[in-house]
């Protein structure tokens, strides 16, 4: 950061060239809840939502504005919490929070745009998939899905310490699963956890497609297979269902597979690589791309099978 | 614009370097009301308001995000016309609508982040302002003030074909006032008309602080004169009144110079310039920097004398 908070606009570094840019506007209520998730947490997520989408191109996230709405009740200790949650997350990746703009409204609402450096590297898009090349994923799939629906059925309450990290406690920026039962799919419904190093890692190996999954894994790989024009063929039997995910959907007598495929929210990474490309660990391989178009699951259609009902 | 809508995130150019950045928040019934301005016409007050942040620090504006909340009862139209005012904008400058968000809302919210290139030159900042320098404005003030008088009394009505420019007419970038009546101040509101080309070529000259006029001349020049740590005389006799604006004046029993010192919503430029630098004539010196702190106005404080009533 050249030029901080306090101007008409911040100045960031952009030893590359080029920026990359992305926004997302959080609505109270639709994205968050202010009895379901603390100050903290919430500028955690929505931090963290954005500097996803600056890795999902295999970027290196360098800062990021805040524009806040918010009704005249939110007291200064809530607005100190918010952007605790936004320096803390960012800080996790080495970008800064380099401005923002408050104003009053009825609701609150977060405006977060994040901005990254390619380091020399290629953008990677969604649409450069080729048949031949294998899916992987990075990060955490289906815990905010499963912690969403235990929050809504009552089985989990508010986090304890508004979900700060213990004092002294190691931060860990590699989006692997928190240890724990309900309480830590609710945690990780409050405060995702994305494998930020794993983006410009899959750039530099050569992924020839990328995204940030935040719709759901069926729906966003949708978009990669209309853009590339290419299929992906899912192995259902490759993803990694956690023992709290199982403990939670024989509590809600779910199928914890439905989370995997179509949670949102947990902002791991998709992508795709050339199938000789030896994939770090971070990297489970979960299908491979073919011709023709959509995504196929264990050899069959989501829209037209047995897998209608994960559809929203 | 190297990748635009579509992907995780937009990439744009930032060949200094660096990148200037500056976001916003617009809330309907506190920013702009449905009635009183086209989609249009607020998509280019949005756009306006950040990409004149990005002048106001010497730098030319390179692109804008759009972060979108909106009720169901917004159509497809009203979205159309608010894009092409963000588009019409960005035209005017060689920016461009990059990427963006929507999402569902109670009220229309807009978010915009606006992005800059500096060329090469240091950021103009609020901090530079040093005694023996002139003070100089460029571009309208007190404009939208007026004309949000006007509406608010009822004296000037929507605008004529949804502030779309005449089919074929000449788009005037630098914020040269309108010809006409209560309706040109009318539409002074509904969309700013920021002096562009006036923030780098201030740069250029050598500006020592720089700033967008948003909230008010004597508010925003408040903050130049503490972060420089220098006071500011202003003389009142120096400023442009328009006859557009005498005669809104006659008919609201109201000070045009009110208007001009206290308007926010015209995004007019104000610098300060050493003494020796030939301005060009979009720029008009209406002070000078002294030791000490403050704005005065023709010898006298607003704080402690007769400016008093300005103040919101």
């Amino acid at each position: 950061m050249l030029l901080g908070p306090g101007d008409d606009a911040a100045v960031l570094g952009a030893p590359d060239g080029r920026v990359v840019v992305t926004t997302d506007l959080l609505i109270e209520g639709r994205h968050f809840r202010r009895d379901w998730s603390s100050a903290y947490e919430i500028g955690r997520k929505a931090a963290a939502q954005n500097l996803s989408d600056v890795v999902a191109m295999g970027a290196d996230p360098t800062g990021i504005v805040v524009g806040l709405g918010m009704p005249a009740d939110v007291g200064t200790r809530w607005l100190d919490d918010l952007a605790d949650g936004f320096r803390d997350e960012c800080a996790l990746v080495g970008a800064s929070v380099a401005g923002g703009d408050t104003t009053r409204c009825d609701l609150v609402v977060i405006g977060v745009t994040a901005l990254g450096d390619l380091g020399g590297r290629a953008p990677v898009t969604r649409s450069g998939a080729r048949p031949g090349d294998v899916v992987a994923v990075a990060g955490r799939l289906g815990h905010a899905a499963a912690g969403l629906a235990l929050l809504r059925a009552g089985l989990a309450g508010p986090g304890a310490g508004g979900g700060r990290p213990d004092p002294g406690g190691q931060e860990d920026p590699g989006g692997s699963p928190e240890p724990g039962g309900p309480g830590a799919l609710a945690d990780a419904h409050r405060r995702p956890r994305p494998p930020y190093p794993c983006g410009p890692q899959a750039a530099a190996l050569g992924a020839t497609a990328m995204l940030d999954v935040s719709d759901g894994l069926l729906q966003d790989l949708g978009h990669v297979a209309k853009a590339s024009g290419v299929g992906l063929e899912l192995d259902p039997g490759s993803f990694t269902v956690t023992p709290e995910m199982e403990q939670a959907a024989r509590l809600l007598a779910a199928d914890p597979l439905e989370w995997v495929l179509t949670g949102g929210d947990d902002h791991a990474l998709a992508a795709t690589f050339p199938a000789g490309v030896r994939l770090p660990p971070a990297w489970t391989v979960v299908g491979r791309v073919v011709a023709g178009g959509g995504v196929r699951v264990g050899g069959r259609s989501p829209e037209r099978g047995g897998w209608d009902h994960f559809r929203e």
